[in-house]
């Protein structure tokens, strides 16, 4: 039987405290609840999700680097790294496969500084400003780029 | 009976050309094709679609103008207006409504001067790169945005 | 008997939704009461008022140039227009009387955007910042104007 | 028998030499003479005019933190410490009552350093280009805001 | 008979006040007076003119997007619109034919903000600074270019 | 018996270094040098202190996460990263508590790249300048903020 | 018997409104209370004080210039004149004697005019962001800055 | 019988490199053809042409200077110099005589600093983007702005 | 007899400290120095000297104001003010008589912010780099604009 | 028997990728076929290597921290945190040895985000854009550094 | 038998100075002395050397354009032209043969007008900071790059 | 007998146009005698004067190189290239010598592009704006300089 496409979200620093953390900027749904949205709507897709947080720019390297072996498209919400990381964006532009760049609040309502994000600079496209909502989105819109590519793992 | 809700859907200059139009950059779907796109995920979501394309900065700010009496959110392509209306974000602002941002191309990977949206100060959240697909994501996202505020016409 | 100089009073875009629109910014009065104001200070300064709204860039550069057939003067406040349209600036220039520049609330202490003035580059004089006052303040400062170019229609 | 409510009407450095000083820019009008106009508008408004010129950034600042004692409202025409006094923008932000900014000649006309204004940070509005008759205006305007605010001393 | 090929020849706001507006600038040639030039240029090379003028940018944009039916190529004087309308600029990189641009004055020597042309973005060249004799060399240069392309209509 | 609030004084990158690393910009005194200083002032004034350093700024982050369950209040040099982690300030910024930024050298008096801090976008204020003093310094001030809190662990 | 080591404690403009002006960014203590705090800490540690105040550039910088003869430092608050007085900047680098910087509110999280300090070039530290307590702090530093020179007057 | 008045048409450096030098940019036609085309279109218009070519600023710089002795106008490609060049530009205003410039290619659709050109300080109009076609552009309209000015040699 | 014509020598905040303010930028000469190198020169060119110093902007523009009843020309060292003050500007500018501007030290080598002059917008030129030698060259500039204008008092 | 100089080979980000990645930037040679020419290079120097790659900066810095025990130089390619980490550039600040910088490709003709190097102020010099024979060129550059200083461990 | 390739070796202004010119940057190696060490170089990797120095930008863009006839590749230090000459870059980009840029300082630790390169627009690669054993070094690498290519003349 | 020291008097281009070229900016006094006057004062004070013109850079630059044979101190107008030439900063910056910048007219008060000067990063001061007494003046200051540097050829 035919293994699905599997998509790695990946969730940057600070996604981890979601609920806790100011939720009037980013909601009180927590990272886990948002796993298990992404599940749903990857399943109903006939997709499998690799799901994971760091606070490290490395380890977030290290996954994108990984990635070519086990997926077929990244979801990546780089948190504050969107706005300095060139390290993501160079092994992003490495990876070879579609990329979705979500965010839970409307980065471009914020401080200046969160206007420019390297990611956007490897990432198909851009999905933000909707909360949990948005990896849903980011999920169907990876589903609608792989399948674009007709291939998987 | 209950009507449904209505969505706005407004499209600014040269949006009538898709499908003609730099297919490269904008894919080959027409907005005909993509109103019937936004109908169909609109209908499943219980929701009416208003769908309109003007080459003119009035007219459009005038259908926003109006959008309180019969429309409980805007989906807005503002094309080329994104990035030099302000009357459109007055329009916007006084509008009191969920307001989603769309774009065909991922206006971030293209010139310097389409990197800035005045409808994005303006909008909850913004939707871009992912072409025809990507205006069904924003009719989801606007139909979670009015049921958060528990209302319709 | 001598025809009153005639004032032409423009206002641009979203100017028609005037005490609807985010009254803790622009007020409560109404267009119309503005306008029932500018008539009675004119009035009494003995000068007729043709008193205008359009949302569109185009309507407004076309009543400007026409304005030398019927005005002595022009007292403006082009709304958004007035940090984009240099085609209201050209048309502004090429009019050949007292221009007045009025907005309803402070812009220079609003969004960085709202600070630059195509519309100064051609008026006497500002004012701005004392709501629907203003334009009061705006007609007796055009009337000074005409007068000391001793001239009328 | 109430007394009138006083308006504080300060002039920075140079305007002591109105008159003498590049008339083709200020006008012939002398200091003297605006404040004579200023005392007879007041006076058609009931309100009581300080007058008072200064060449010194410690004597404006003095006088505006003197200003809660005797005043209902600041008309400040600041010359040249407009665009350069940040220590006038924070009197002026603790005065606690209502300021309206004035000058001659339209400054967004004149060289790019002066565009920029502190006191406009601090102002509800302002009038410039008008020469002596924009005090008359701001007369009228400080006496609209006090009566918004319904109060004298 | 062979029909010629057409040339679209659009004027942009405040080109119909030619020879009444600021003559120091743009001369005294009327805007008929420039399109009889271009007529008769045009002839001599074979060439059929539709000589335009709107002070609207949806107007401007809906002629250029209707070129590809009727024209070979496009001379565009977009006055003030030259350096603030996208929306032009993405008309003309969709219209799939040869553009020039012109304008009457040198914009080069003018106010900073007229040094940045969209219209530059999509034309193969630019004539300007010569009045309405850069008319007559900018139909020289559309004829060379749609010789080139070996096509007409 | 109450137990003492504690502070955690965060150290990032190269202040392990201290007392080797160039001296005349950072002085003699080594890290642990300085815990010692913290302990005693800290004793002095009640509070317990959890003093560490780290080279990387995802273990930071993770401390400042984790703050919350244990301090009231912050003390943080973040050296370089001072001037480049977003990460940091939206730790920051989701902790919670009072937090006081130091730094060994006066940073304004060093390189332009030296004069942004992210890290005061969280915190109440700042001690810059002042060597393993400014510590101490640091200490008694977020003291007092916890005093003004009412508050501990 | 030796005397105590004497530190000018300088205040720029507005700094004699404390208490009454914006308390919640300058706080409720007045300057006189800030100044008894300065005695007192001072006092504990061996040092008099010299504490003044003055909205005046030209009178600070008198003050400075005479420093050499009682003081042994300077802490300055200079206010407003903080951002914008090159005289005081010179002064203060001609005095040949600690500097330390005090400001009560943190001028980093202010408007972005708040953030350059001239006085920063000069002073061998800053402390900001602690209210009255910063002024203890000050004195403190300085103490330290002295010692370090090992004289007095 | 009287003679022609003269053009000199002067080029920059690498221009002699024409043909051979990246012509996917600057066309096949070389320096040669151009010199031909030109004298062509001048001999027609009643214009001598001096045609030269250097790769040093000084040398052209000594050209125009002499300008006045021989010739009634000027057409330049000052090339590479157009951009950085002060000294040209100095000659060119002290020339006393129409001056045009050209180009090759459209500079304003390559590296942002090819967009400035000092040359255009200088000049009454300019012609770009329509390789060697421009240089007969260029002589009608020297021809033009030398029959205003009524004089030759 | 005639009396001699008169120059005002105006020297700006901290200059009265010369001689002792770090020799190494401004030299060991002192004010009084300097002031006897101009009456020396002044005498052997048939001119009187006025010499003044101030902390202050205030006391400077009145001196300036007052010029015009005593001298025929200014010699301005405004120190600090020079790139600070546009209060000086604007009494420099209404003086109506040749002005020389002076530094001792070379501005342009030093910090960024003393390379812009607001002096230099009204003076007929600048004499800088040269220490005290340079009030005496100055002395001979303005000598020579009097000379010119062919008057004094 | 004296122990050969070492050199520290320090790679940063998403070069343990190279071969695979984007080879038209970066070349077809792997990191270990890069290894094998910098040992042979240095061997035929009298150099060992001391070769490392990480993706993270806290491993960098420490890796450059812990220099000082074996090694005499740094050769150091630290791929995307060249631009952004002054973490790294601290740590080399500090190391008190002689520094290459070295990069595949010529970052110079890449993004604008990759002109800037922090490494660049703390190297002796630079090779960038020779692809795996640079390094080679940077080892030959570090052991003349190294000779110059005349030391070794 | 087979001539070895050629490689033009150019230098810039005041590169004939080397040696005498302030040593602490520069060195002491005479261009006679690196022109020798360049010749060893070549020889010793099957190059011949064609060796040049000029202070003038017109002689050196000849050199570059005769090139094509006689070198494989150029190898250039264009002093100070490199960061002014367009000229240079320009006849680079047509040589149609590799290129290496050099330096004998680190142009990057020096003032910020040094930091831009035109040449690195045109170069492979780039060699700075190591005095004359960079050009060594670019001779290797430009060898590199010449075999790459497989030719010579 | 002792020979005089001699001052190099170097002009760049245009300046041998002088009383011709656009005498309202630069004069009527022509540069043969501007060499007069440069040959009176110095003979007065002791100098002989080398004076010359070129329009060349690379000429100016070899005449600077050459100076340390002949001459004991520099002026420079450098003309146009003055805002342009690093080549003529770096020749100065080597020459060993005083230099003593010169300008007609006052640089600041004209185009933007000429107030930046890169001969004043190596002149020890500056005279602008006195026309051809300005040469007069600046032979007293390199007189003066040399003086300080008590030597000769």
């Amino acid at each position: 039987m035919a293994k699905n496409p599997c998509v790695l979200v990946l969730n940057g620093p600070n996604l981890n405290m979601l609920g806790a953390r100011e939720p009037e900027i980013y909601g009180t749904e927590t990272l886990a609840e948002i796993e298990t949205r992404c599940r749903k709507r990857a399943a109903a897709l006939g997709l499998d999700i690799d799901f994971r947080q760091s606070n490290g720019e490395a380890e977030l390297v290290g996954w994108i680097q990984q990635a070519g072996k086990t997926a077929s498209g990244i979801v990546l919400n780089a948190g504050a790294l969107t706005h300095t990381s060139i390290a993501i964006l160079d092994a992003l532009q490495a990876a070879g496969m579609p990329i979705v760049e979500v965010h839970l609040s409307n980065i471009f309502r914020r401080e200046e500084f969160r206007h420019k994000s390297y990611v956007s600079q490897a990432a198909s496209g851009l999905v933000c400003g909707f909360g949990g909502l948005g990896y849903g989105l980011a999920i169907e819109a990876i589903a609608g780029l792989i399948d674009e590519q007709g291939s998987g793992h």
